[in-house]
């Protein structure tokens, strides 16, 4: 079994190409839920939605969320209503938060909604989220404390970073099956995800940093970071305010204390021995997944720097 | 003050006359809302929806619920993870039920989130849900105990009906202002709704029926039924499973505890003795809506019935 911790966009990408190597059954997802919001009374989870979305062939690929082709009727009546729009959900996609917040209103867990509603977008791979209990994550900034998608999607990440915070993930516990997941897998895969807002939120919960520590399986990571930025997102904006390095090497020291190979983009190899120097084996190759062929490419190798040579020949 | 008790598209048609004579400022409506059910978690209020709707303008005429020019995204994704969809819900209609719901999980009382729905949509009348307590409408067939709406819509009125309850109605309190509303009246108008599952479900809460019979302004009721069938709805079938008559005698006989005066369609003239044999004082006018003027001299007639000369000549 094959772990990956995933965020949004960048997470949903790299697993494209891992499904086209790995078969769903062998995958386990661990979920960034900590952007979860209430928007008008109902249970958002953009990262989960993002990953089943994009996997189920729904999502809208130019943007990298939401529904292909979907509708906004709903929030334009709801905006007449006098409720803020700053959050676009189309019509289709409410379908996904009204049901979950139904499931959630009649007593589901969080991963127990999360999995109905995978099964119910034909999904075989396993989705987790990282808790059933809030995290939320949080900016800290001159204008105060921001939720994570206030600070951007509505402030479009306008405000400079001073810190950010997990609200509730000290009361809060891994998902039931996520620590046995990463223990018993062959291999943790850390996808090119913001690894503050995606990946620092998962690796907030308690527990989950330490399991990773002591895995048998081999943790490996995709740099988010080529070139000097991020390829969607502020994670450079996330990073330099916690007056971390934006690049490869920034990201493979915030993940050193598990991680066992770090894969940067080829454009980044003068960064490999920055990165060896912290302990880690590092390689570089093409991670920009312009296209399936790209991200099947992507997901072997790194399939191939966890040890799992037998993903490497498999036609697909 | 005029009090109007309403059920759906006919109670809203006959208040589109109303307006056009008595100032918003003036009415206050005690709808239905026997019919009220929760579909994916979201509160719907069928009957207060088509009477809003219908006076801001938005409601689909042609069919008499919903909003004109809808769309049906979010349900067709929600068919898609399983649910049932003999209840249509538009998109723009489901912010209605959205912003409502969230409102009531917020603490806030039926009263108050349809007020809150009545205030957004630009209406200045009062409308006041008949309870703020659950009353649901059931019909006793064959098949079992139905919710109204299942009986109505998802089995298109297709068994035999034996009974009619209204599930919880004892316990329940009619909200606040119903009360005072009737007593303080000037005239109290009984739509040309349903009297079973429209207007019964109305008398079904304790105290409603007694102040009607109390009160000092006329009560002044429109029958539904023309030429011994409803013009929209399931009202035959109701009341004759009810061992009623269908017609305007049957209606006025339903009404005898508290009614002044029963308007019926002109076409039903041979039916005035019958009626004056109960008791009740009755005229015969157009009673068939097919225009904004027709509309309009329906109310005023209604209104004069009702003893209030004044609002005879308002030029509209």
């Amino acid at each position: 079994m094959i772990v990956v911790l995933a965020g949004g966009v960048g997470a949903a990408r790299f697993l494209q190409g891992v499904v086209q190597v790995v078969p769903q059954e062998e995958l386990t997802v661990i979920a960034n839920t900590g952007d979860d919001r209430e928007f008008y009374g109902l249970h958002v989870s953009p990262d989960v939605d993002i990953v089943m979305y994009t996997l189920a062939g729904l999502v809208n690929e130019s943007q990298g969320w939401g529904i292909r082709g979907d509708t906004y009727n709903t929030m334009q009546q709801l905006t007449s209503y006098g409720h803020e729009d700053w959050f676009q959900l189309g019509d289709r996609d409410l379908a996904t938060h009204i049901h979950r917040t139904q499931l959630l209103r009649q007593g589901k867990t969080l991963s127990e909604a999360t999995d109905d509603l995978r099964r119910r977008l034909g999904l075989k791979l396993r989705i987790l989220p990282m808790s059933d209990q809030s995290v939320q994550t949080h900016v800290q900034t001159p204008a105060g404390l921001l939720h994570f998608e206030e600070y951007f999607v509505k402030r479009r990440c306008s405000d400079p970073v001073q810190d950010v915070t997990f609200v509730g993930a000290e009361a809060a516990r891994p998902a039931p099956g996520v620590l046995d997941a990463i223990k018993e897998a062959e291999a943790i895969l850390i996808a090119p995800s913001n690894p503050i807002v995606s990946i620092g939120s998962v690796l907030s919960v308690p527990g989950i940093h330490d399991t990773l520590h002591e895995a048998s399986g081999m943790v490996v990571a995709v740099s988010p970071i080529v070139g000097g930025a991020p390829i969607k997102g502020p994670a450079d904006k996330l990073m330099s305010g916690l007056h971390m390095e934006v690049s490869a090497v920034g990201v493979a020291r915030y993940y050193r204390d598990f991680l066992d190979v770090m894969v940067i983009d080829e454009q980044d190899a003068h960064l490999l021995e920055a990165i060896e120097d912290l302990g880690i084996p590092a390689l570089a190759t093409n991670t920009i997944m312009r296209d399936a062929a790209a991200k099947k490419a992507l997901a072997q190798t790194v399939l191939e720097a966890a040890g799992l040579d037998r993903f490497k020949h498999i036609p697909g």
